[in-house]
């Protein structure tokens, strides 16, 4: 049974659970001070990750999944290699995979690399998308819900916030995909330069402005990362400004219950207070040790025979 | 009984057969799509990999070959390297040796390097040559032969054409000596100013300027890549000139039953034509697959007792 | 017990003792040409590398002291990382914290901050300085005493010279500490411009700006890096007058019996004599073989149950 996560639009709210299921013995381990348990699911099979943006968090939580699994791996930033030699990426690709590779992790700045594999590689071999362009980044939205349901419970009707870029982030597709399929109300909040395009799937979703008092009865605010190394001002006046208006602040948290989210690199005091990423409401690293769970979770679907 | 591969110029053809046919074993798990068996030929023994010359493709194939042989492994990307502060190339290898190295796979842009490596570490260290320069990429000739024994049985004389830039390249240097040890007929094409330097060698290779009807009867030919980050204008007129004088359209190769190689990555529509990369008459990949298996067998034979 | 290698000034001669003692087995088998036989003692643990200085030698170093006790390693060299784009130190470390590290190894050209890593990471995590700014590398001071045991025997009395750059040299700073700690008689030898300002520290440690004839009765002498890249004829006139007044000549050591040490990479002919560099009295290679053993035992000692 070869199984591919080319995005969560792909997946049925069944597989969701199975996968967010899966992962709560790994995150059991990842909790605990305990050496982690050897692993046989990948004994033999190799793991190509095929990185054409830098990320070195993400990089690191496929890498250690994929090792404490027992994989062989292969790690190409494929900024410093052939690609750069005017090599095509699907010559690129065939090279790789002629090298026996079990399964491609791909993240790619273009919406649609994962599924261009997909028609072009075997099907025996499976394919991860880590996130392609503005399109989705499907483990970032599963480590997301499994953070919400382990603390919320169930996530129908639950109160779902995302607040900030909305426009170029595959963060905010890929939750919003997932919320409506497990039944959560997802709310976008954004300057309207960095307001959604995708308008035709987002049934269901409310698309906002301002903050007013969408926090008051949120059960979970996530802060979209304001690419600073990309964006000089077009979008909206200032980081000042952007704080001013959308960010986390301690005040505007102040008489809220909701709980804090963010994908990171987190730039502190613009999207998010201080204070507030610190608090026992800041639920950020719990993010981040749930994406190392999430992925053992779902090589362990994909191999399942 | 320790063994190198400094360059196919120091192998008998006997060797080269043995390493081919401990090749077969491998490739037929490459191809497959089982989990690769485990293997101990390597267990306990660390292989250094200094890469003086980035190679995104080279490298990961030799650290998967070293992986599944059960080696410890550490790669050298030598650009950022303490090279870079100074230190001697010599003193850097002592280094790394001490560090206690079973073998050494090394690429650098100097003809001899792995010549002067052997000369300074002691017997028990192994010494992979893994492209030297214009000299020898003796792994590349030997995945080279394997492939066209696979296809042509026997090489003894059989019609092998290699075409471009004969003048910079090791990969027709390292085919040129072993395609003459097992007896086949080696022609070179290139423009003049491309044309081999190294005349007192080629025993047996024919040289042409022009393709002619070459590769009407020949069995395969070896398109070699043309360095585009390197040749500016100077050798040949264009790209286009290129291409329409020694490029392998798919007009050149309509009346012709060869095999199409290319040690990579391909500029398509240079050496080759889109169309004629991916006919079935093309090895291209089955060459890649094929060189982690001659890796393995390499180090098999290299550390066999 | 969960143990920390912050700096040198952190243990007592007694762990320091216990741990070059640990290292002896280690050596032997890096001396032998034996495969390296199989360690369980980090099998399921993992060593994150976190270099924010550049640094392939003690990189490799350490890296191949984890693979060969059984870690699962994860390196990340921080210069294009998450850094860039603008998070903060400790949120980077936090989030490799939530992948589940058993051990941060960590190199930052700012003092203190593994010190600061201590404060802020649970206990359950160990941290080994690989070097910070210009406070401590402890296990480059382990190697060193290490192999000075190896060589004099008891260290009490014993007259050891470093010499070069002490104001900016960690490795300095922690041998000092380290040999006044086992009971060496140290001098400090330097251009008035890099003497050291720790003095407060120095106790017992004799300071002083030409050679005279300290190298007579020394019982070893180590000569420390000059920072070609970063110094540019501010701290002395010329690399021509640093050799002639401070440098390891031969003509200097010819009436002296003394072991001559260097941490690396040495820049010849600067430091040291081409033909000092490679007698029979250089341990230099000796002290990176060391190395490997060094930062073995200083895992066995902090996993030790």
């Amino acid at each position: 049974m070869n199984r591919d996560l080319l995005g969560i639009r792909q997946l049925s709210s069944d597989q969701i659970t199975d996968i967010i299921r899966r992962s709560d013995g790994y995150f059991l381990h990842l909790k605990s001070n305990d050496p982690f348990p050897e692993s046989q699911i990948l004994t033999g099979r190799t793991v190509a990750n095929l990185f054409f943006e830098n990320s070195t968090r993400t990089r690191t939580s496929f890498e250690l999944a994929e090792k404490r699994l027992g994989a062989t791996i292969a790690t190409l930033s494929m900024q410093s290699s052939s690609v750069s030699k005017g090599e095509s990426l699907m010559d690129t690709v065939n090279v790789i995979n002629s090298m026996k590779i079990d399964c491609f992790v791909i993240r790619h700045s273009s919406s649609g690399v994962p599924i261009l594999l997909r028609k072009h590689l075997p099907d025996s071999v499976r394919i991860i998308n880590a996130g392609d362009g503005a399109h989705e980044h499907p483990t970032q939205a599963l480590l997301d819900a499994a953070t919400l349901i382990e603390k919320l419970g169930s996530l129908k009707g639950k109160k779902i916030v995302i607040i900030g870029d909305i426009l170029h982030s595959r963060v905010a597709r890929s939750n919003m995909i997932l919320l409506g399929k497990l039944g959560a109300h997802v709310t976008f909040i954004s300057p309207p330069t960095l307001a959604p395009k995708f308008a035709e799937e987002i049934f269901g979703v409310e698309i906002r402005n301002d903050i007013g008092d969408s926090l008051k009865n949120a059960d979970a605010v996530m802060a979209l990362r304001i690419q600073l190394e990309r964006q000089s001002g077009s979008y909206f006046p200032s980081l000042t400004d952007f704080r001013a208006r959308y960010g986390l602040t301690t005040l505007r948290l102040q008489d809220s219950n909701t709980y804090i989210m963010h994908p990171g690199p987190v730039n502190r005091n613009v999207e998010i207070d201080d204070q507030a990423a610190d608090t026992e409401k800041s639920i950020i690293l719990h993010q981040v040790k749930r994406g190392v769970a999430i992925r053992m979770a779902v090589l362990e679907w994909m191999f399942e025979k």
